[in-house]
């Protein structure tokens, strides 16, 4: 059965092209960048081409790139950063919608002596950025609000958000790790002083992220050790992933524009027919401000794990809106956050494109949804009680 | 120029049969193991393998194995979970010649309010092990020793440091980045509490780490956000190095023979040949406890730095007893700590060496080296003064 996957904002596939730049890597040219010799030196050199080439990306320069481990790490590095520039400073502020990576590291400092600011949403998942700027104090650390929320796609005015509270001096991190390679991003005319990126959710391998870090921003590293990275993160450099990292930074920008209109069409037509053949459903967010790739659509009365092994015996992978994963039953803590009604909230699903997606594919969902939530509808006492009322 | 790598305790080759193992995961199974769907959950299913695989070679349960970025960050997560288990505890201990994972993060406790004591080593670099039990107190939070010196080979008691930490109620920790695949470890019958270990030291692929965390010991993540490695280690999973890390682990069972039979005799055969054909050489560390790849030869009034650049023209990859790579002059802290006089830490030359090296390029090397040193030592100020002495 061939698989159609919808689960990009998960994962990526890793690009052909990427994995055939990594492989020299690993049994050849597996020399270490520290060493004298020129076997481990060249290797140096080729991580040079591959930072150039992530700060591209970004519009950005190559010494504010710093790669690590993952988007959780580099989401880490930040807010510890900020904090330890800031050590009299015991507030934080981020939002009620971010990813685990930020959101949980708001939960542990706030069971450490900090005292930390959780921005609400509305029913659209849109910021109340009156109330972001309204707690904004002198004794706030760091801002960190995400580009793009993974679940529902919305986009946040992070540029806007950077330059309100760099006014006030306060250090501003933004988790952009659904944004980049979605949608423009250029350091070089922005207020962010930091910003995380992962390489996995665009066509890298996962074990690589990055963590833009403006030039002059006050730092302290997170993993403390060797000098890599000018000192900023120690270990031994992920040489292979680093080049991999690289080689997907230039195919983001290739692929920009096909993201924007292509995928974006494809998503848009998935959206409205699914719309139009499946009564009783909805979208999560703001269809206005979205990423081009995610739509987050809500079937009333039914269980999105229901939906989503339905969805798998067709070979059609994505995600439901719930915290299914951590063996919850609870809905996601974002459609919570926007007052999603339970009965929406434990149906949604979240179809999540990338470029290799096709129109077959897309055609193909769509025959196949109507049935498979009819199928679960009709064993659901919720929906019969619907039905009735 | 055929390339004759002995600089495997810097990093390794990544053997063919983990790059092999890894391959499928990047561009077709390229899932999220924490998906719904069979696409990603099957990938879930690899990494209860490869977790197996690292448990067998360390004799511990695949429940104490956890996966992590790199040896640097198994060091940091295991000693901030010491101290974050002990919150009244404000003394560490460690030695003077750790990897800089833990020398730094010792310097880096010790200006954040930590007392931190440091076991000094004599001049074969054996550690004071009165010095450590003396200074064992009830305000210790955690004993950090290495298994095995990543400069001159020497091998540490841990087992017996262990038992004696133990008895006092207080952590263990050892960085055994360098012992892991060299000599037997079996966690089964040891008192250590956690354990680091690098992929790229073991022919698995660079960006990979493991920390073996004793079922029991009290623990909590330095990477917090998702729920992966069962809470213990935010981050998607790094698929594809994990599996390659878990074949390595079988290669490094399969291999501990050769190592510690041919391997260790090419490194006996390479030692024996130089210190007869160079005057005034001599081997730093302990020839009587020592890893079988290992040499560490101090080629005393030149520098190091020259002796690599002149090993290099003839494609000969080693790594110098300096701090080079960090842009300072001093000779390594490893070596001051033995007491090494200047004129001999200088230069000191680490000779590393993995399975796939042949006697061959034993021959070669020493078959180099003496006119390599005569060379340098022909222009070298303190040869001539030393001469005429």
């Amino acid at each position: 059965m061939k698989t159609i996957y919808m689960d990009n904002n998960a994962t990526t596939r890793v690009a052909p092209e990427v994995v055939e730049e990594m492989l020299p890597f690993f049994s050849d040219l597996y020399g270490n960048p520290s060493s004298m010799h020129a076997f481990g030196g060249n290797v140096g050199a080729t991580l040079k081409t591959a930072r150039e080439r992530v700060a591209t990306l970004l519009g950005a320069l190559p010494e504010e790139i710093l790669f690590t481990s993952c988007g959780t790490e580099s989401d880490s590095t930040a807010i510890h950063a900020a904090i330890r520039a800031n050590p009299d400073k015991r507030h934080i502020i981020t939002t009620r919608v971010e990813h685990p990576a930020v959101k949980s590291l708001g939960e542990h400092l706030a069971q450490n002596g900090y005292r930390v600011t959780f921005v609400p949403v509305d029913r659209r998942g849109r910021l109340d950025l009156d109330f972001l700027y309204r707690n904004l104090s002198d004794d706030t650390a760091v801002v960190s609000v995400m580009w793009a929320n993974n679940e529902t796609g919305t986009i946040f005015p992070v540029e806007e958000i950077a330059r309100k509270v760099k006014d006030r001096g306060i250090v501003f991190h933004s988790d952009a790790v659904q944004a980049v390679g979605k949608i423009p991003i250029n350091m070089a005319d922005s207020a962010i002083d930091m910003l995380s990126l992962s390489g996995h959710k665009l066509h890298a391998p996962k074990g690589i992220g990055v963590l833009y870090l403006r030039k002059g921003t006050r730092f302290a590293p997170f993993l403390v050790g060797g000098h890599q990275e000018a000192g900023r993160r120690a270990g031994t450099e992920n040489t292979a992933s680093i080049i991999g990292m690289g080689r997907a930074a230039q195919l983001a920008m290739a692929w920009l524009r096909d993201e924007n209109t292509r995928v974006r069409a494809l998503r848009d037509k998935l959206e409205t027919e699914l719309l139009k053949r499946v009564p009783n459903a909805m979208i999560n967010g703001d269809p206005d401000n979205r990423l081009p790739n995610t739509t987050s659509i809500a079937f009333e009365f039914i269980e999105g794990e229901g939906i989503l092994l339905l969805m798998d015996q067709y070979g059609i992978c994505a995600s439901s809106g719930s915290a299914c994963t951590s063996g919850s039953l609870e809905p996601s803590h974002v459609l919570r956050a926007m007052g999603v009604p339970f009965t929406a909230a434990h149906g949604s699903i979240r179809y999540s494109l990338s470029i290799y997606n096709t129109e077959e594919e897309i055609d193909f969902v769509i025959d196949k949804m109507p049935s498979i939530i009819e199928r679960l509808r009709r064993m659901s006492p919720f929906w019969q009680g619907n039905q009735s009322a």
